[in-house]
């Protein structure tokens, strides 16, 4: 996949220095050094135009967040939110999440978030879906033991997919949910994207994952 | 719970003879015996009106089906199906799924199939759900390791609660599908309930779940 490059887009970017890290892998295994303080860190793939990496962070000052995105267009918009804000506990990184490894150590991050990632929705293009195996074993080799990967979705194919692809790679599963907002979770933050089709009327899947190995 | 009774489904269970099975625990761990011949034996919980487990049992002549259901009235009109279509391998247990163990022996059976389950929609009964652990811990005993459980319902909440307690309860899940019907899985055979429901054009939920132990 290519990334589309806008020139304003760059510019813009290159305005939200200290949220925007231009050269993720020089901190591959010392994330941590990034931010003010020590903490968590929890780690959002693709994080579209960053409404809910902004308001988690927002919410947890302790925890440090790092968001990746495939599209330098939706990036600026995440980084200038959080810019906006003046957070000190978010970073950004433009990149595709095939490259996780060359990033992140193992064994570095304490959660994934994975929000209404793009479903592919043609049989061709399983293999590109976020939920697919090959993207399952990066997440395995940067998480921490025992620690999980936080999946939800709008599209009932992508969440079926995910559940047996979760299921046929030894993950332990719990709190699934059909439907999010009816289903009693506290703590749930939207998305933009979530806000738009839950006022539509239509479930969210969520679901929490953990590798057994 | 009670189990209603009717004088008149009495007699006409009574016509069923070589169909419904009026001392089951005489059989436990020799149900073969019960059979013209030796093969699978596959336990319907909740038959209803008989259509899957008589429909089965003329798609596969070679395994040996028993139907166990806790409401006489319907129980009736299963054995009288199977009776008009003389199958030989299938029989009707007139029973609460609480009292598996004291009709059936430790690893007899090859698989359970659960159908259209009573959903018990208020949470104060979720006990009584099928796929509620206290029954999940029943089929263990009764299943041959690893052989499966395969579970199919309209009912959004059901399954959800059952593939949360299939996970909690360490049951490795396979073919999970939010849409069977469009799903491309072979050799579905509709139950009563499923042919109307499904002419509504709603989803029907399904995963196969074996025990990992």
């Amino acid at each position: 996949m290519r990334i589309r490059k806008k020139k304003h887009a760059d510019e813009r970017l290159t305005q939200c220095e200290g949220y925007y890290i231009e050269n993720p892998s020089d901190y591959k295994g010392k994330w941590n050094t990034v931010f003010p303080s020590n903490g968590e860190l929890h780690l959002e793939i693709g994080c579209g135009k960053g409404r809910f990496i902004t308001e988690s962070a927002k919410l947890n000052p302790k925890i440090n967040y790092i968001a990746v995105e495939v599209c330098l267009d939706v990036l600026v918009l995440a980084a200038e939110k959080a810019k906006k804000s003046e957070l000190k506990n978010v970073k950004f990184i433009l990149m595709d999440a095939r490259n996780l490894r060359e990033v992140f150590a193992d064994g570095e991050i304490d959660r994934i978030y994975l929000n209404f990632s793009d479903p592919w929705p043609k049989n061709r293009h399983y293999k590109r879906r976020l939920t697919y195996k090959d993207f399952l074993e990066l997440y395995v080799k940067v998480l921490k033991k025992d620690c999980p990967i936080y999946f939800k979705t709008d599209n009932r194919n992508l969440f079926e997919f995910s559940l047996n692809s979760f299921c046929n790679n030894d993950f332990r599963l719990k709190n699934i949910t059909l439907d999010l907002h009816n289903s009693g979770y506290k703590g749930n933050v939207m998305t933009e994207y979530e806000e738009r089709f839950f006022a539509g009327g239509n479930p969210i899947y969520r679901l929490e994952a953990t590798y057994r190995g």
